[in-house]
């Protein structure tokens, strides 16, 4: 030995039975994804560095991984976008449009180190890119694919928040403050910190709006209700501004098709404190919270914007995506305890134990075993019987068989379930079959568990 | 637009269809793994340079991408064993040993770039790491996860040559060799090439290796047949060695469980010129071969090791493991043709085109359908017709149901079967019996085609 071993702060690294749990997380992701006509996409971690800061500067770049090799000016993706708007408008002949993609793939950000917060994580996308123009039920989609991600992980108490940005600007402009649209949306977002006679404040003050305007901005933002109440009062304000109208019909259309994607009105509402960024989103908006974990912030996130890859095509190329942080979510619902620690994470379902000096008779059991779909781990190891029942504990495999002269001799198989302890012994059809129904009920809950 | 997008040289960046075919390898290497009892890992791609080069030097050390991040001197991973061997160490106390892993991942190596070799590429590994010992019966295992790995992606012709390092050793040591055995085995290697005359010259001119001892090498390196006739060969050179005896023996029991693994006969060879590096492998060594293509090298190998942590720990911990480059073996099936183009590498299963104004009956149909797991795609962008087919045909969408008023008044389902041109008007569970059945049926041959 001569150097200690580590792993670099800000990297997750899992222990083998949490990692069965991520992957379960994204392979649920990939069936979802898949379902709603997605294809998976894979992208390099290294690009050079002209091309993914082609867009430059910003809080961002100083996060960067960037280094030279060679000749070369590299960096690491620090997120999912900038690489496809890069594969876009780089295979835009081979391409056909609408072009859905998802992307499940670790990124890069240099921040300062807490608990938390990762320098390398995954993050899960889903786009849909538009050649020119893109319908508006792609944003009505969105939401149906957040539920039924959500959903099936096994979250309950999640929602869906949406608003649209058209609806922000356009009724921004009506109060002719559309130049400092961008500052008041900063502002109203401090809402519920600061309050309300605050946020006036702040309008009136710092960004010389008129008392008028500021309560009429206090007024609009505290529209809430049910999503037909919201859509009604926001109803008032029509005919006063084409932006806000059209951002008004939008968000009418993504409301109504909910019902029809299998969204349940209380996994969705309609929300005008919901702005998120500024220069990006042009259209619907998403943010998804878990109810009872508001702290956290959204955990998955997303909009509408026109144009892609505009520094690298002229080709206008509008879409929607959303996004959601895996490696920080799962570090969340591990803090929250939300991980089904009781789901079947062993490496094997069934551990094999030889007690024959021939272990012909062991290895062919295990070849039977896995034509027929189980996952077995033949343990050879010359080991005290007890140190091998600690294994089996330790990995937490479900079924250990145990194989000596006897059982053998007589064609039967000695089987222990761990978890009952309770022992069988019977030929290998009934015990595949035991095996088999075991598996299918005991350990496959959701991933999360609420 | 104000940059040119392309993607690095030596990076693989695939087209959404070939991309499909990947992830079904990808999916099919954790599927055959994990019927092994292999669990999945998975470690950050940077490391700390300390850590990842503990080793030192090497030819490797120049292609390796290392740079600075603030104070941090940091290094992205050139293969999956280094940093294998620091999660060991690190997280030896949690672990349960023999600890059985497997990890695909990317990994990097700045490596003059021509045709066919990548610098930012995928690696398959398994590996199983004993504590202080690990029983022989482990690597007879890996011939049986390299057959089945490789007979389910499709691949027939391949064979898997196995030798021992043990066996060498100990020969050369016979001879008194024991010293050049390095030198002498580099020789041997290239005996293919150069023939043994030449081989001979070298071993003696070179090597100062007498005339006899250069004819015992020859000899011994010339030994063919069948695993029984080359074992039984080696018979004859038991009892002077005690680590050839041993190798041998270790030979024989790999050789002794094959057909209880369930490797056929043809699949599997001794071969006594298979010598895997010359360092790191101390026992059973393992090359994999496509028959008809040889000029690739071997597609899988790696082999039994003593100690796969001495840089992080004082622990004792000796393994065996396999490693596939999957991004090169990707790259070559497709150089020869040999991805199953005809796959169903669509982004969707069915393609639904509304020919209404509402939506609503189009997106609860769509419900439907991905309800009982049939992956659908609703087309909404106002497109002409000829377009919307062209966009089928570009995606290589199976099915394309339309939905007009017609279709909803008399809940019918109008689909097309793009391959046959086949349309149907049936109920909505009889068109999803008939997409279920087409999709059983076609498109899922394997992905290697030999």
């Amino acid at each position: 030995m001569n150097v200690q071993p580590r792993t670099l702060s800000g990297f997750m690294e899992l222990l083998p039975r949490q990692q069965v749990l991520m992957e379960s997380i994204m392979s649920t992701l990939r069936e979802i994804y898949s379902l709603y006509g997605f294809t998976p996409l894979d992208t390099p971690i290294i690009e050079a560095s002209e091309v993914l800061l082609a867009k430059g500067g910003g809080e961002t770049e100083k996060q960067i991984y960037r280094f030279t090799k060679g000749d070369s000016d590299l960096s690491l993706r620090f997120d999912l976008t900038v690489p496809l708007a890069k594969y876009v408008a780089l295979h835009y002949n081979e391409l056909a449009f609408p072009f859905r993609r998802y992307q499940i793939g670790k990124v890069y950000r240099g921040e300062r180190a807490q608990r938390g917060r990762f320098r390398e994580f995954y993050q899960a996308d889903i786009d849909v890119i538009g050649d020119g123009k893109l319908d508006i039920t792609n944003e009505a989609e969105i939401p149906a694919i957040i539920y039924q991600t959500f959903s099936k992980l096994g979250l309950r108490k999640f929602q869906i928040k949406v608003n649209n940005r058209k609806v922000l600007n356009g009724f921004y402009a009506m109060l002719g403050l559309q130049e400092q649209s961008g500052d008041v949306m900063r502002t109203v977002d401090k809402l519920e910190k600061i309050g309300p006679e605050k946020v006036k404040t702040i309008l009136m003050d710092d960004l010389s709006v008129s008392e008028e305007n500021a309560d009429a901005v206090l007024k609009f933002i505290s529209i809430k209700g049910s999503n037909t109440q919201v859509l009604e009062a926001l109803e008032a304000y029509r005919g006063k501004s084409e932006l806000f109208d059209q951002g008004l019909d939008e968000l009418g259309t993504v409301a109504k098709y909910l019902s029809a994607f299998g969204v349940p009105e209380e996994n969705f509402a309609v929300d005008l404190t919901i702005a998120r960024g500024l220069d990006y989103y042009t259209g619907t908006v998403y943010e998804t919270f878990m109810l009872e974990h508001l702290e956290i912030g959204s955990i998955c996130s997303g909009g509408r914007y026109d144009n892609l890859s505009e520094y690298y095509t002229d080709k206008i190329l509008p879409g929607v995506g959303i996004s959601i942080g895996l490696t920080r979510l799962f570090y969340v619902l591990n803090e929250q305890n939300m991980l089904n620690q009781n789901r079947n994470t062993a490496p094997a379902d069934v551990l094999i134990l030889p007690m024959t000096e021939d272990l012909s008779p062991a290895v062919e059991l295990a070849t039977r075993f896995r034509n027929a779909g189980i996952r077995v781990q033949l343990y050879s190891e010359q080991k005290k019987f007890k140190a091998k029942m600690n294994y089996a504990d330790k990995t937490g495999v479900p079924y250990v068989i145990f194989l000596g002269e006897d059982e053998i001799k007589d064609s039967v198989i000695s089987c222990k379930e761990m978890a009952s302890g309770e022992q069988t012994n019977l030929s290998f059809e009934d015990t595949l079959d035991r095996v088999r129904k075991g598996l299918e009920t005991k350990g496959n809950g959701a991933v999360i568990l609420e």
